[in-house]
């Protein structure tokens, strides 16, 4: 199968081609940026000898036609355009933005600034949360590609509120990305000399990532209230980490927890729960489409911390969208993305 | 005046010297190890031609006849036996260790697993949290040195928690620290493979610091429940970022929080309280005694989000010890530390 | 084919997992430490899910009897005399260590300080220097794998040293690695708070790599004199990078010396050499198995820079080492080794 | 005595300000940017409570009038300018620039791509580097301050090259800077994601300290040739290493070079030489004006091994601009300068 890739010179770009490149069954068929012409090899030079291409522009008409699926690793705004050009075209769309996530389009334009995608295409957009909307993923042909907090942080919660375990009120999530979550844009914030040996937070109950994570858990329990939610940016280059606080509403054992998420991902390959005692540390998913979560239940205040890291190029934005390319084409989900993490 | 520190090769012991060395009221006359003899640049090369003294021996009975302040920079369980040791001798003694903070014995035994030292002393023993227990450590004689991490969160809680805003229960913690917090005892959490490019928690729920933290909020509120406190491990150096939830009990602007914790603070120079919309990095503090705290109330959920963050070598270690013996000999408090965060 | 790993626990033996367990023809069939019984994820936690043998004790009658290839990842003195147990069996061995390769015995005592194996084993083993020995590595049994730093330092060398176009005396060889080159030990050195934002020499003139690098040049052309070779700890986890400084004996342009790069390595698909103006950094080739090569002649003093860059755990230990294992048995050398960097 | 700093928002600048602050002679007029009227806490948030100066627009009138020494933290083409600007005022400059410290018109023209300034005012310009132009220093009005690079290298080379020692060919600089030696200004180099776990070699034998270093040197033995000069980039934020190779004349020990520096810096209060065996790390001088130089002399192949550490921007920039300033105008040179090494 013919796969073609747009916004290929950012980093979700590149780590669709770390991937594509020795996928099973999709091939690169073109990549494309407004910097046509351009071999891929001037922006990434670690592709030498491996994979050449050069851009080319962006012709919905001529990718639809040449190629089966296409991957928009563009930023928001110029996603939900795309889309719209692809949407009556014969051609699978998986969209890493979140551009198609929101299905409130007031909400979106509250949180994204931007116009919001006509309701046709956003209702066909089906949410790729892979390990739980698996059905309708496989029956879909445009992909809202979930963002990379709210994949780490919706497989860490998913468990306690669809199971009504977790007090509607109180979930409280402070989490931690590297940075090249931010992409490739220059700013001060992401430079080396600012962010070495710092640790800084940032969109304090502000993030974009705030209606999806609610959209999604209201759809598992619609009782839920507004979240807490922290954004911090550590000094590495990839992972994410969710620490989460939840209210039980019943006495449980940590052993009872973990054995629920255990059953709960027993046939997810790609979630990974740990043992009573064991939190995982992000290193421990870097490269691999992993998702890991540890857990404790605090008797002293009845109170659950939920562990939840990813890397956040791989199952927060690539890994995750190839995985969903995988179900959308019956194929094994785990084609293409055996990525052992690399340690140390 | 003449001081003496026990315990300087260590991370704390050296941060000593170099507050120390250029005091202008405080001398040091001598340091000391139970590596005697060596000169103190085989440890810190980086002391040469500045400080070259050689260790001595720990003879409490020697060292208070010659010296008028004691520094214990030692771990915890030595630092119990050292302050027995100097208790009845003519010498002030500021402890950086965990040794004389919990009041509680019983409660120190469970969380330090050490025998406790006897309640005379403890009771003797001092807080140091300088910029709350002012007036009684002016007139003490032993100073119990808060611990790194309840040194930004307790900064960052009193005045909300002694102002009576915060709900009793729902006191959430997220701590982060630099890995020189962990001291220069090699492990593999501390091995540079390991921690780089990392992030890891740790001791969930049952950090030592937990008694600590919660004997002082409820010193300042006794109705505080148990609270959650997480801590996890930054890939830096140096310095904490505590981030805290607390739930209101009123609905207040984030404003108003602010201009509560500017006028608190008013007169304390070494807590800086960030402008509405603004958050401290860690940076910002890197190297200095400051204690840095941003505030925001998200009107959603009705909650408080309280950033603080220091450097855990000195607001957190020595730099506050020496703040404390300052104090206590009425010296200006900012005697020796007029250090300016070393940026970038 | 069936292989074994002895030393399972190391950088190197958990690299070698990480390529093995996707590898098209070998399989792993028994990993091996001196901690037998452990599951190897209770040392590696992210091979959760993906690989969970327990380790065995080292006993090489039977693996010799069950495995077809041994990879001993043992440290220098440990693999000699493992090589010693095998030589007499019918297994193929590819040790990772300094043991075997320097022929001379009164040299290796010299800089390595332990009793060097017999005469008989170090005239068997073939230097696995992939892009440069391979026919004496296919018909070889005992493979001495290259050291990390000579790896990179050679095949910079090779194309000017071979060519006869360096003089014999002034190669200087300034040489910098990550950590983990280290391996797992504890030491100050590789502390965290030690290294971060750190930068060290060690080993000036002293490295045990350097006689290696001698006896191979001195293979190439033995008039070559004493080399100078200084190596320094990077602030990361993986890479090395070693700048050479060469007189060249003819008056050369950059693009002619790159043409002969590029013409020698033309067929050897991990090795890349960098067009005109253009130098490899580390994380090109992160993860994998390449080397990197750029060049640029100065004619202000007609001395020649060559930078090479690899990955020390890859192509400078496991991966290098599955290259060779790939050859002895007459597979493509590539197998198991489409690692593409991973970047950033 | 009153001081102005231009281009205070700098990292330089910022660095001007963290010694300027606390020196017991200089105070702070003045601060002065293109962006006038911004708070300089707008951009340096570390400062607040300490230094909340305005920046004010540059008037060099106004400035000379007010101010008895201006420091020019301003970039190359802007330095230059404003030296010719406050040539003819009764105020001392010292500038931070590359713009006055290459006396030779074409050839600062040829590395600069500037115009250079007039031959008066660069024969007016002493070059600042303090232990070895100190009598010049001491009568001069402007400061041409040393690069970063160049002060490592001059200090580690000067008394070999100054002592006829070394061979006029043959010198080998292999140099490695923190990122914060580029500055402020945003680049794909400098990002953080690029530079994390990263090391890059660039400008290879183009850097523009070349001249400026060869200058030097010839000044000191006009026979010397042309260097071979690598710069790298480190992932650390401050300090530089360069590991210098000289071929030596005659035949001497280790233990005779040492004592030869140790001599020749004996009153050098900046100056360090490590004892036989020991190297500098640049933690050991970071935060601090301190250069440390460790030295070995290899027998096998005649050459002498220098490493010379520095913090870029203290020593290599504000640290040296201050000492300068000082030793200008009488004062101690160590006024201001008393930082003790942050370590770790």
């Amino acid at each position: 199968m013919k796969v073609a890739v747009i916004g290929t010179t950012g980093y979700g770009g590149g780590e669709l081609i770390r991937i594509l490149h020795n996928h099973p069954i999709f091939q690169i068929h073109s990549i494309h940026s407004t910097r046509d012409e351009m071999p891929i090899t001037e922006e990434f030079p670690h592709l030498e000898d491996i994979f050449e291409d050069s851009l080319k522009k962006v012709d919905p008409k001529v990718i639809a036609e040449e190629a089966d699926v296409v991957f928009l690793a563009t930023p928001s705004g110029v996603s939900g355009k795309l889309a719209e050009a692809f949407y009556d075209k014969d051609i699978q769309v998986v969209d890493l933005s979140g551009d198609l996530r929101i299905k409130n389009q007031e909400e979106y334009q509250y949180w994204y600034k931007h116009d919001p995608v006509n309701t046709e295409i956003l209702t066909s957009a089906v949410y790729g949360l892979s390990e739980w909307n698996r059905e309708e993923i496989k029956k879909a042909n445009i992909i809202a590609n979930p963002g990379c907090y709210p994949t780490a942080v919706l497989l860490g919660l998913a468990p306690v509120v669809k199971g009504n375990l977790s007090e509607s009120t109180g979930i409280i999530i402070d989490a931690k990305s590297g940075v090249s979550g931010a992409g490739k844009t220059l700013s001060k914030a992401n430079a080396f000399a600012e962010m070495n040996d710092n640790f800084r937070i940032y969109k304090v109950n502000q993030h974009q990532h705030i209606p999806e994570i609610e959209q999604q858990l209201r759809f598992w329990d619609d009782s839920i209230s507004p979240i807490t939610f922290s954004t911090h940016l550590l000094p590495i280059t990839r992972g994410i980490m969710a620490t989460m606080y939840v209210e039980l509403k019943e006495d449980l054992d940590t052993s009872q927890i973990i054995e629920l998420y255990q059953e709960t991902y027993v046939n997810h390959p790609f979630v990974r729960v740990r043992k009573e005692g064991r939190f995982p540390s992000i290193k421990e998913v870097a490269g691999s489409n992993y998702c890991d979560i540890g857990l404790q239940v605090d008797k002293r205040t009845g109170r659950l911390t939920i562990v939840s890291v990813i890397d956040n190029l791989m199952k927060g934005a690539a890994g995750q969208a190839v995985q969903n390319a995988n179900l959308m084409n019956g194929i094994d989900e785990k084609a293409g993305l055996n990525f052992i993490p690399i340690y140390p």
